[in-house]
């Protein structure tokens, strides 16, 4: 349990520096969270952190915790920390092992609005991102892989975008399930403004989340720094669409950095807004998947059995050899052959030809009149 | 220089056994195409042919050759042999090292209609292959492409049918290059029949080309024999579109059996005709390729310089560094900021936002009036 002080110390640490902010976690983890919050606003640093210091210079005299944590309330919000138990540590730590640099690191603690417990949201879930200019195509693609995903009992995650965001959330809100929308705001701010409704009704179900204080705008580097949380909290990252440069394809290189399965969904090549799932695929960096059953066989390789979407029938002809295949395919659709003249036409000795009919006779493929051979009726 | 006895000796045995026939062809190497003939028709074979005399028992005694040889001069055609000049020899070596199983081999002889020199033909050639039932997208996609080779002087080969084969010919055709349809079917049959008019336009500029004598039919082992030369005879692979099955797939096997590197082009994942292509992807069997820039690169790595074509343009913000990329994006799109509004908004130190400041001025990027801080205009 954390209590009020200490959620307030966590609130006003989250906001101290821009995050992530990865010098900050190492003091709080060394420190305790109360005496690191005494710390950065107190100006004296136990030595060793003087990064810190750098860090909460442009903001560590406004202390705005209580407000934000009262902000969060307004909307039926909460921040979730690292002590709480919906904290998704496992899934987390991946990004304190990537590049801890300005980029990178673990969040300090986690703003949310949302019914569900945190760690049981992402437990199962899939990111779905592209671009905000999606096409029909890629509408329609999000739409069919979104539902795909809840009917197995996965939720997705993304970033509350238009285009691909969006139709992802809005399927998976329709087909019952629960989404994640991770967003480079405040979760109280409704940004896109487009979005307001969209971004109530996850709130409703499922989960908004944020890394940044509520009322803090969205910014370029915030959009970055939120997509490796896109990233993490997946199990597998899919492109649906992305053009020739697209936010998608810097979650995608945090799902990479991450080591999170990245998947594309190719499309038609005179798209301009598939070319950056295409270039994924030929360069090697995204596996090309077409529905949900091959991102779900990404997120759990070898784990639970997904029948191969683009499995075959099987066909009459799957199991002859190369001279009875030889033979079926010189009978024609209409008359008869003797066996002479299937040798002859197929290039096979007699006696080849005798075997093979003897096979393809007794498989119902071929009949006989006694002495020509056609094919056998109602194949 | 190959005499007339010659020619009729390699026209019978081109036909003698269903090709391919390779212990026909280590009889030949052997012993001489005059002789071989002789051994075929006699039954009297060296030791350690005995291969042969199975594979010739059912043809043997029918020696069409004159008319054959008749038949193919009638439409204009001629047989070429490996002693002629124009045997591209080591673009067919390939096959000779592959499986020479009942599947493989080096053809024995080709017959071919067309007024280009054949080892001219295939010396810079793509194969374009693909679904009979292809979608208005694959038709376009195909006739983009095989302009696009044209226009680099390189030449197609495809098999002469209906879809993405007889697009591809056409614009071809259309665009003034060569191209060369390899047939399952003797080179004076019109197979398929709506496609007579296109093979005789391609046999007045290209060549139509084929292993089996004038008069032979279709058959189906006969067009997976056929899709051996089609990839043997070019520099690359390309699979347009391609279905759950499709003879295109099986080209596609070969080429990678011989070494003969495979595109596939993706499309929408909703489309049956582009199952296949993303299958091969998928499977890391072909690499995905949208234009005929991107198979040039396929057929000659780190050969001649080929302009990426999903290459990218440059931006204003390129280059800058994640501070000033920072401070760059907290400047509003219209309005002003102080240097302490943009320190607290993206939360850097005012030292850092000033060294950013700096850059971003120099760079004509920013602009400022002495108190606050804007975009520059015109950008």
């Amino acid at each position: 349990m954390v209590d009020e002080d200490e959620r307030r110390a966590w609130a006003y640490l989250a906001g101290v520096a821009e995050p992530p902010c990865a010098a900050l976690r190492t003091l709080i983890t060394e420190v305790g969270i109360t005496e690191a919050a005494r710390a950065v606003a107190g100006r004296s640093m136990p030595s060793g952190h003087a990064e810190v210091l750098r860090a909460t210079e442009a903001r560590h005299g406004v202390n705005t915790s209580a407000e934000d944590l009262d902000a969060a309330a307004r909307v039926g919000g909460r921040l979730v920390t690292p002590d709480d138990d919906e904290w998704p540590g496992w899934q987390l730590l991946a990004l304190s092992k990537a590049d801890t640099s300005a980029k990178g690191g673990e969040p300090l603690a986690l703003w949310m609005r949302g019914p569900v417990q945190f760690d049981q949201a992402v437990d199962r879930s899939i990111a779905i991102v592209g671009s905000r200019a999606a096409s029909g195509y890629g509408e329609h693609v999000t739409a069919t892989i979104s539902s795909g995903l809840v009917a197995e009992n996965w939720s997705v995650v993304s970033g509350g975008a238009y285009g691909i965001d969006g139709v992802a959330h809005r399927n998976v809100l329709a087909s019952g399930g629960v989404t994640v929308a991770v967003l480079a705001c405040g979760i109280d701010r409704d940004y896109p403004s487009g979005h307001a409704r969209l971004l109530s009704e996850i709130a409703r179900t499922g989960l908004v989340v944020s890394e940044y204080a509520p009322g803090t705008t969205a910014a370029k580097h915030r959009f970055l720094t939120r997509n490796r949380l896109v990233a993490a909290l997946s199990s597998a990252v899919v492109v649906v669409e992305a053009g020739q440069r697209s936010g998608a394809a810097n979650t995608a290189a945090w799902a990479r950095k991450l080591g999170t399965p990245l998947g594309a969904v190719p499309g038609p090549v005179t798209s301009a807004t598939s070319v950056g799932c295409h270039r994924m695929i030929a360069d090697g960096v995204a596996h090309l998947v077409t529905d949900s059953a091959d991102i779900l066989r990404l997120a759990r390789p070898g784990g639970e059995d997904v029948q191969r979407s683009t499995g075959s029938r099987e066909r009459p002809t799957d199991n002859l050899d190369a001279n009875q295949l030889r033979v079926y395919d010189t009978v024609p659709a209409t008359g008869t052959l003797t066996i002479g003249e299937i040798s002859f036409a197929c290039g096979l000795e007699l006696r080849q030809v005798r075997s093979a009919l003897a096979v393809l006779e007794a498989r119902g493929m071929l009949s006989t009149d006694g002495s020509g051979w056609s094919l056998a009726r109602g194949r």
